[in-house]
């Protein structure tokens, strides 16, 4: 079995090696500029690793692998435009740097650059695994949509957000995974278990991050503690926070996110009191454990040799192993 | 044959039929508002028209049609957003009803579903079908950044000009008849002469336009003669003109480009009495003219019926008549 750095180097090599034409240079510097940026690659990572699992050809799975973080870095550069965000990884995001309209259709050529790199898998897989790249990329974009409409909405249920992290974090993990194993020659069965198993764990993944926002230690999480609460942003523990509290912890609650100033270090203390009052980290980290176990049900039904499985175990302790 | 408004018919008829999932209603609500504008429904009852020429079955055709329609609005709702468009077809565009960010996300899902729809196609022409569709969505994509691109540009000359028409009009033209073609049985060379007569007559169809601007009968035209000369919108007969004129004419129609206040009347005389010193209608109606022919000399090698090619000369007879 291949190393997970070394499929991460491949990425890397073969994402150098891209070739995108000269002109209009508005609309191609972007793409270069986005996808130099770095990253874990994490996505097309997993779709080599899926195709390596099942024994198949590495190298035929790299085109697609690299379609899904072309795929990953186009709606990362339309989200930037639609979330204001001045930086990505550091550095300048493409609609600062450049402006919003050479955002928008670097993104839209990227997109269709994706479904050029996807459609390089063999004739008799390419309407299955573009059959699963369509939903895939449809569930991102709605899964964006319900953030967006979060912001503004006030009832917001934990069923809501689960949705919502699922279709915006979770679905494109599972579809690398998947498309990886069928080109590999994985059955269906097994295909699809390994996508259950992928998107499972991004949600645990994705509530793991809520958790850590606000119990992480700030030394090994690399973020400022608490920036969720300071934006009231609605993540697991907010939404089950207002389902949860009662009476003076309920109006506190309210009080908080209504301020438009506010102490940051005061608020973020009372409201993690609030928290703390009706043991919210407990029911994050069960609905955490929860998505975990059905992470790790759907990878014992795979059709794996005992090795395989050893590893993708090794693989999600290791993602959910962040410290807090 | 059937008739063209009976294609039109089924064209619309078959979007009104369209499903689109009803939530997020912020991401499929503007998808069906765009859809639901109107429009003439050129493009695709050009696809179903290539199809049907070649005795295929109009009704297996469908679907890409659908697929052409529904990239067309995906560019028209981005662009609307790039060119701060306050209308479309007389209605409030989708970022103006909405906001940018819902144009935006909705935008790329459309593209998305797009290529779901370009894919209801026979196995053995799928690969050669989204081959098509995705060199003319990124070539329509590269049409629309030259287009920017030369708004703040002062050297555009004319062969520049002709590119930027024919990816941003004029190859999604030919590959609607090309991809219809191909689904109603044409060989790859038939398919390929018949992109090519749909290109042509593309930047037919957008010269005359450039023409009409300036020269048309305002009643006949609808439009209001000389908005492009009153935006300094670098049309064929302004880039021609700024490469064609000297001394005193040269002065002034610089002049002309660089004031910021202006009688918009007294303009748009000024600066037609100088096209007209140096001919400039004569050359856009040769260029026009040789466009039209190539666009004919493809069609006579088709291997189609002589009522086939008939009809496809009346048609371009057609788009290419209108008054002056």
């Amino acid at each position: 079995m291949r190393k997970l750095e070394d499929l991460q180097s491949l990425i890397a090599r073969s994402l150098s090696e891209l070739k995108f034409p000269e002109h209009p240079a508005e609309l191609y510097e972007p793409i270069k500029y986005i996808l130099a940026l770095g990253g874990k690659r994490m996505r097309p990572a997993l779709l080599l690793m899926a195709c390596d699992l099942f024994g198949g050809d590495v190298e035929a799975a790299i085109p697609p692998a690299l379609a899904i973080e072309v795929f990953h870095n186009f709606t990362l550069m339309h989200d930037d435009i639609m979330d204001n965000a001045p930086k990505r990884r550091g550095k300048t995001t493409v609609h600062e740097k450049w402006n919003n309209n050479v955002a928008i259709l670097s993104g839209d050529v990227m997109l269709i650059k994706g479904y050029e790199l996807m459609m390089q898998v063999p004739d008799d897989k390419l309407r299955t695994i573009l059959d699963i790249f369509n939903e895939t990329a449809a569930g991102v974009c709605e899964g964006q949509q319900w953030d967006m409409t979060f912001e503004t909405s006030n009832n917001i249920n934990i069923e809501e957000y689960l949705r919502m992290i699922r279709l915006k974090t979770a679905v494109v993990l599972g579809g690398a995974l998947k498309i990886g194993a069928l080109i590999g020659n994985a059955d269906i069965k097994d295909a699809d278990l390994l996508c259950n198993f992928g998107e499972h764990l991004g949600i645990a993944f994705q509530l793991q991050d809520d958790i850590l926002d606000v119990y992480g230690d700030p030394e090994k999480f690399g973020k400022q503690v608490g920036g969720d609460i300071i934006s009231n942003k609605k993540t697991y523990l907010l939404i089950k926070a207002l389902e949860l509290t009662e009476g003076t912890d309920a109006e506190e609650l309210i009080r908080w996110i209504t301020f438009t100033q506010f102490n940051p270090e005061e608020k973020v203390a009372a409201v993690t009191a609030i928290y703390d009052n009706v043991n919210i980290r407990q029911y994050a980290e069960n609905e955490m454990q929860e998505h975990a176990t059905q992470a790790f049900e759907a990878l014992e039904q795979i059709n794996l040799p005992e090795e395989g499985k050893q590893y993708l175990r090794a693989f999600a302790d290791g993602l959910l192993m962040r410290e807090y």
